[in-house]
């Protein structure tokens, strides 16, 4: 049955192309409160997607986003039971100016869907809704159980899903969770990806004056909460780029020699990595190599500063508030909790008495590690082969997933990571995109997962 | 003569204040471009006001914004010659939200005109332009030759100012410049001015990679523009607020300890001053009380942060550019363009090679100090003491007023800056006041002014 469903996909792919675009044409930024509109129309739309090709679909309303939950129900005979996972929120547009088209008119350049959220994660959770769809056109039914849960409130957090799967455990109950929301290893290998950081992420203000004031008037005679500020994130690494908040690293698990071997012998590309993000040169965390770092140490982060005068020229104040917002990304067995409330006494400690802080906690998530041996991983890597041609690698990932953790605490359901996208497709910066041949290799490769799995005992 | 003149101006008071709401109501930021329409209105207003009484006036068009210079012309016996300087430019609005009335839209609230440009300058150059027209009008003729020059650049560094002096240094020669844009000592005391700090305003722009990058897949393997700037701003001070930037210090002049003693003999209310901030606490350079540090030590203060994601809660981005403004207020002896470079090179010095690094430099300004035996002074002090009804302090401010060093290098002459408004006059923040007492009080003070100095050998 599955020649019949790759064939089948293989003769839809323009239609599949332009269904995509629909799905990219919707400004569903869960960040922003402007856009509560088209995130329910985004839900509605991945509702229909279900609907139309007949298993029942179901639109969960929560104090944020709506979240759609879909399942073939039960089958006859037929492998463990899969949860596929994916996100129909995507990241703010960012810096307009920077983007070549824009960025809720899909556009094809060079083989490539340009949009935000092509990739992260439009693109990838709809290759899996494209397979059932063929699943369920060629062959009338589903080979295995599969069920559904595209949420909208990945992008700020998930603040919701923790309650949806615990009070909905029984209904989402699996063997496997599988999602497509990480990257390629390269533009050439796609990638299973194993592990992936937790997060916390801060925003300090520091207030100091009542209103902004002259810096002649009455500078060096208080505290500026902008040097302050800058005193405060300075405090949190050292020389090494080391983070220095105390028991930061306590419950790093250290890589082992032979996972340090393993990685090295990847073929990495260093140089394309770094023509990619435009730098002059990388950096880091001394006496680990460039993947070490990104796959396997912490990291604190700046994502964003705003205070004071910002426009042209020179207006001589010194700022009343200043902010500062910092993204820590956590490996395992670091706990966000614990690393959360360390931070803050961190930065509490370095403010001098001359200002007030207040330390917002915008998100937090744990870190997560799937077991290489598994059925479901043998499933996984088959059924990418054979749709891209190419075996996937096994790597780890710098982003953070807060449902990895939650899918094993809850289902006891360990998470497989597909990844179809370019590791450089701009996720969350300007440009983001998908190729149109990773989109199409990806269905292929998410209509065979359903068979490999089908086929586990 | 000077009797029929401040009864002239108190049966006038009430018009003055019409008239002042009209000049407030012109918004003439100079810092943005948008307002360059405004800028002209309102040296044309200025202009309009000399030609109205009868005195030569003309408007000098420059690169930037123009500048208005009128002139008594040569007067039959009186005694020296003075040169009124103002500026008709005002600070940009900032935080429109803080304003309890629009900023110029002239308000006035428990006895004080609320306005951007109230205190800083154009209520308090208006003084000498209104002091003027009494004596026109009540006496026909000045007793002594008075030259004004009022442009629209200070806010901006005065760029076209020190080409028109030094090209016009004939027309302009004075033996003394008077001016008032500073502060009175307190709500009860006038003060004259005998010092004010240099200035170098500084705009860091920290660039990495060519855009925003994903905080997770990215983090930890190149230098975050947002850490490099909180550093480099963190390196340019000690824990006891000194700056670091090496020779910082090397040209301070020391004050003695007799102006230590006069210092600390002031009665100044430092619980009133923290109150006004509205800060915690004081804070600064170990070692000195808040005047001095006020008034003669050197500063660098952040004055501006921006880069990366700004808006409400999370985004998980490394940000591709972060820009930071610094201001350093100078002290005798200390050379601007000296510490202009040691800045960037301290600068460059901190931060890694992972960054590019791009320095403006958006104005630089000598320090000034005025000497305290002077006919000038004691006729200042007597024109205060006599349309305030209180001697004047004699005090040194932490703001910098570019154009004293440059009138003291080319026409020769020292500056008189007799202070009008309010300490806490929100001068660059919102809210910006002119008490309306201090308004006609010095109104009074600027007519007594002429009256002196014409009475001057």
């Amino acid at each position: 049955m599955i020649k019949e469903v790759i064939a089948h996909i293989e003769s839809n792919a323009d239609t599949y192309v332009e269904r995509l675009k629909e799905f990219l044409g919707i400004p569903s930024v869960s960040t922003e409160e402007s856009h509560k509109v088209d995130m329910r129309r985004a839900a509605e739309w991945v509702h229909r997607c279900f609907a139309d090709f007949d298993i029942t679909s179901e639109i969960i309303d929560t104090p944020g986003h709506p979240c759609v939950i879909a399942d073939t129900g039960p089958v006859t005979g037929g492998g463990p039971t899969v949860l596929v996972y994916g996100h129909y929120d995507v990241q703010p547009v960012g810096e307009v100016s920077l983007w070549h088209s824009k960025a809720f008119d899909p556009t094809i350049r060079e083989g490539a869907i340009y949009a935000r959220g092509a990739a992260d994660d439009k693109g990838q959770i709809f290759t899996h809704i494209l397979a059932a769809e063929s699943w369920m056109k060629v062959a009338g039914k589903f080979p295995t159980r599969f069920k559904f849960i595209v949420e909208g409130e990945e992008e700020i957090g998930s603040p919701s899903l923790d309650g949806i799967i615990r009070k909905q455990s029984d209904r989402l109950a699996c063997e496997y969770v599988a999602l497509s929301d990480t990257p390629k290893f390269s533009a050439d290998t796609p990638a299973i990806t194993y592990g992936t950081k937790g997060m916390v992420y801060k925003e300090i203000v520091v207030c100091g004056p009542k209103q902004n004031l002259h810096s002649g008037s009455y500078g060096g005679t208080l505290a500026n909460p902008g040097n302050v500020l800058a005193e405060i994130i300075a405090s949190l690494k050292d020389a090494d780029n080391r983070v220095t908040i105390p028991g930061f690293y306590d419950d790093v698990r250290e890589l082992t020699d032979e996972e340090r071997d393993s990685i090295r012998s990847l073929d990495f590309d260093e140089a394309g990595y770094l023509a990619a993000m435009g730098a002059p040169s990388l950096d880091g965390e001394q006496g680990y190599t460039t993947l070490e770092r990104r796959w396997a140490r912490p990291t604190c982060d700046v994502c964003g500063l705003f205070g004071g005068f910002t426009g042209e020229g020179a207006s001589t104040i010194i700022p009343a508030t200043v902010m500062g917002k910092v993204s820590m990304r956590l490996v395992p067995d670091q706990d966000p909790e614990g690393i959360s409330k360390a931070f803050d006494d961190a930065v509490r400690a370095a403010a001098p008495k001359g200002v007030k802080l207040e330390i917002k906690t915008h998100a937090t998530c744990a870190p997560y590690v799937c077991p290489l041996e598994s059925p479901g991983m043998k499933a996984a890597t088959e059924a990418i082969e054979a749709g891209f041609g190419t075996k996937p690698l096994l790597t780890r990932e710098g982003g953070s997933l807060p449902i990895l953790p939650l899918f094993k605490e809850v289902l006891g359901a360990d998470s497989l990571l597909m990844g179809f996208c370019n590791p450089d497709c701009n996720a969350h910066g300007p440009n983001e995109f998908l190729g149109v041949d990773d989109f199409h290799n990806g269905i292929k490769a998410a209509a065979h997962f359903v068979d490999r799995i089908a086929k586990l005992p």
